[in-house]
């Protein structure tokens, strides 16, 4: 029974791994750079995505995909900032996948993007597994999940570009330590770069844009 | 291709309802009095079933059932409390299924347990759709998911027994109102009882136990 479950899993990724290879080459003829944006729940996919914006909008042309499960919350605070927004529900899956992607491109100018943010659901399991056709992965987790969260989802740090721990200024109020957490993010995957941000910190959300602009200008 | 997903769904839920099924008159047979603990990734899951534990372990005889994709920590934060547990490994899903139940149940002397925790994946979404033999439903969310939370996830408040907004003592560093939440949960499923709890506040621990009693004693 659990076999039969992953035989049909194996045949659905590989079908996804096709779709998400023709999205990265449409993104790529059409030099749109796109960042998957993975994370826990309420870890602030959002916020810094929002941040990203204020700080980019004025020197890039940005466009943004929204995935959700049913609502299209996040979506609406995205086209507030006046950019481009695609609410990619998802119905009953707690992931992205790369089929919905490319429906979502569908409804983009894409020779008028630079930055594509695709903010997956809430999980930090499935979007491991599904490719979107993105050229940078980004894992957000929160102190408030608990310093111990890294350590039970480590294919999601192994599978990542970058690595973020957000609301490091509530660490004290939760119990949580983030110099913990970066080291083991470090542990699982020594080359991966790891930022400690806060939305109250400017200087930690200024780090978070550098590194997005280092990848356009690659 | 989504539907080829969904009719595959759609014969594993069938097969996960009729395994559900089956451990529920084994649980029933035994006495054993089963609560499935749903909840975001570090929404305040173990820390509460400790709680419980604590305090109920000297006129009841407790197991716990702890599920995680690959860690055990969890498992052994409950033994530590001197209770027999299971760590339940879902490999790569995001959500416990019955037959994994099942296999965790056999390890178990029902004969002797009187109250069993399930601690489910951290996940809002998939653990919705499937049973796993529990006679309550228990959904927590803490504050720091953001006050939206609820309504990005309504089936899994509409699922549940009792609905539990964790985590509140921390409202106002995450700018969110627990008030909103638990009108939020009420209008999704008005007969839903609603606890605030945090766990630096006695009051609302003692409430989540007389819940816990309450069931119980029925
Ligand atoms: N204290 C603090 N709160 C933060 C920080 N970043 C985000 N938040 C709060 O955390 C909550 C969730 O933030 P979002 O940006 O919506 O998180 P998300 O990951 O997009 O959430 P979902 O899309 O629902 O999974 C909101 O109430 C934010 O105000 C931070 O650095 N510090
Ligand atoms: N401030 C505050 N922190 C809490 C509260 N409840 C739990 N925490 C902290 O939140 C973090 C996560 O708590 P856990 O009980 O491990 O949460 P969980 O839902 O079991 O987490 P996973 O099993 O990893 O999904 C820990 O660092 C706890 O100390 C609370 O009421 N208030
Ligand atoms: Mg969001
Ligand atoms: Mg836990
Ligand atoms: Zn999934
Ligand atoms: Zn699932």
């Amino acid at each position: 029974m659990l076999m039969h479950v992953v035989n049909v899993n194996k045949d659905v990724l590989k079908a996804n791994n096709e779709i998400a290879q023709s999205n990265r080459k449409l993104l790529i003829r059409n030099r749109v750079f796109t960042m998957n944006i993975m994370g826990a729940i309420g870890s602030g996919k959002t916020t810094l995505i929002e941040e990203a914006i204020n700080a980019l909008g004025d020197h890039y042309r940005i466009a943004v995909i929204a995935g959700d499960v049913v609502a299209e919350m996040d979506a609406s605070r995205f086209e507030r900032l006046g950019v481009r927004t695609v609410a990619a529900n998802t119905g009953r899956e707690c992931h992205l996948d790369a089929r919905l992607v490319e429906r979502s491109l569908a409804d983009l100018d894409l020779k008028n993007i630079d930055i594509l943010f695709i903010e997956n659901v809430g999980n930090l399991i499935c979007p491991v597994d599904y490719k979107l056709g993105e050229r940078v992965r980004v894992v957000i987790v929160s102190v408030s999940e608990g310093d111990d969260t890294v350590m039970k989802h480590p294919m999601i740090f192994k599978s990542s570009d970058l690595a973020i721990v957000n609301k490091v200024d509530i660490s004290e109020a939760v119990d949580a330590d983030p110099a913990k957490m970066k080291a083991d993010i470090k542990q699982l995957k020594p080359s991966i770069p790891v930022l400690l941000t806060s939305k109250n910190d400017r200087i930690s959300i200024d780090r978070w844009i550098e590194y997005i602009e280092s990848y356009i200008e690659e």
